[in-house]
């Protein structure tokens, strides 16, 4: 089962998935659980078969315990974002805390403990950081969101402690570069700066150049998934919550290496215009990582800024990259 | 309103504030909740008035919102302790997730944001730690518990961050030597190789003399939760979780100090008789800490274990130390 199945990640997820459906024992079903409807594109043959549902993580934990087919792995993607949990304290909790562990309640009462993936965010940090955020860094999240994610972190462990499920979370970093449009969330300009010139749309850098971020490919992201995955298959000792690697970036690399890719003309389209709000809730992120334990468990993450955008090219525009 | 008052800090927390009802502003009237019927005592007169209301938390969070008399302080004191959370899950989260969760809701409700003191746990610490806890130490909860206890931090320090609360969180070390007789907490025995012996009773110490633990006299912890309670009036920045400051001690350096009270004859009614099971839990907890924001925010500890026995006797025994 696959939460959030139409949001990004899990649409590209699921195309993983389809295309290879091993995942630490082969993937027979996969059922995409979204509140926002889906459009029923036939899957590949002989790719797993595809179960649809419209519906909210009630709806998702009361499929979990069916009796004629129990789910054996969830990957939990569904959440009200940063800005929406800010904005609706109850939606948050409702969907955030409260869906998580109606998810984990219903893993409970089957009678082999399912695996659990739960996505969470480097949003768990905050506050007085160290330089570099390392595995035993103090999480102190600043948000209702962060807050919400530590929490499902912290039910995941001691569910998976008390041998309910077998579960690990994954701290994420902010993914760049998305595919679509820009949305709310103050992170939208990370991918904007990179998506929209290689269109030949404009875009607005709301944060000056020198600004560093921790970011992943939505490619790296989807083999990050996976591979937790498979690892969840085993009996895991150790903490259950991974800082994911990533690559730390300042936004003035990222212009520089649009450049590399479209040229002075795609670098003009970007328009330097300083929004204070958001530049205080990007700054306020940990943008340096010592992720130890996620390397040493085999997480990868990109290279360098080139690959992270041909990969955006390749996967997202549908062409290779032109010339600069 | 003190939750869980019929427990015996919330019985001395509850003397304290009729002898001295001055807590950052004068208190009127104790709301006295707890599951347990509460002997209606006679206040003193010139005291804070009395409510005793026996019931659960929903029905605390149920007067907390009364229109008539709004609560204006909460000291939240009652749970599901350490082994009756591990041994029934559902009830641990229940009482001290949901019913954490139902106050603060309450409290929200209020046209002005209450104090709210939590009270939450050294248990909150586990795993691999390093030698001193200091304030930045990441807590990695090993029961239902400590992870009870820490995302009652969490929302209490996201209820707060929102104005909905004046709320503060302190860390309890272990609490000892508590009155009464041995319960079923693994820790029982801190305090009753102290306790038992005193009044001519055998005590069984299941650990070795070498065992370290972190410690508080019950006078010290109320005196903590009395000035956290006027912390919170304030409008606080800076963390809203404090681990407290207490006295690191060895079994055998209680054993000693025992005997300059009590004389040998009273060391000798104790029995050492090692119980891998209890060891294994004591051990795992945090003996040494760095208290530093506690020490700054001006907690104070117990200066030694004379005191912290000369505490017990004069409070709980009623009686001035014998001769040694």
């Amino acid at each position: 089962m696959i939460t959030g199945a139409a949001g990004f990640l899990g649409r590209k997820l699921t195309a993983s998935l389809t295309a290879d459906p091993d995942a630490g024992g082969r993937v027979e079903e996969l059922i995409l659980v979204d509140q926002v409807p889906q459009d029923a594109e036939p899957a590949p043959g002989g790719g797993p078969r595809r179960v649809l549902v419209a519906g909210d993580l009630d709806a998702a934990a009361e499929l979990v315990a069916r009796e004629d087919a129990p789910v054996d792995a969830i990957i939990h993607l569904a959440a009200v974002v940063s800005a929406g949990a800010e904005a609706d304290f109850d939606l948050g909790y409702r969907v955030n805390l409260d869906g998580t562990r109606a998810l984990l309640e219903a893993c409970r009462r089957l009678a082999a403990p399912p695996r659990f993936v739960f996505a969470s965010s480097v949003a768990v940090f905050g506050g007085e950081m160290p330089p570099v955020i390392r595995d035993d860094t103090v999480p102190c999240p600043q948000s209702s969101y962060g807050t919400q994610k530590l929490i499902g972190e912290l039910l995941v462990a001691d569910y998976a402690r008390k041998g309910m499920v077998r579960g690990l979370s994954v701290r994420l970093p902010t993914i760049a570069v998305r595919p679509g449009r820009p949305n709310k969330a103050a992170s939208t300009f990370v991918s904007s700066i990179i998506r929209e010139p290689l269109q030949g749309e404009a875009a607005v850098c709301p944060v000056p150049p020198e600004t560093a971020m921790w970011i992943l490919s939505p490619r790296r992201a989807v083999q990050g998934l996976r591979h937790v995955l498979a690892l969840a298959r085993a009996d895991h000792a150790g903490p259950r919550t991974i800082n994911l690697p990533g690559l730390t970036v300042t936004v003035g690399e990222m212009v520089e290496a649009l450049r590399r890719v479209g040229g002075d003309a795609a670098v003009e389209r970007i328009r330097f215009e300083r929004d204070p709000a958001i530049e205080r809730i990007v700054t306020s992120w940990p943008s340096r990582f010592d992720p130890a334990l996620g390397r040493r468990l085999g997480f990868g993450a990109d290279p360098d800024l080139d690959a992270i955008i041909a990969a955006f090219v390749a996967d997202d525009l549908g062409a290779p990259p032109g010339p600069a």
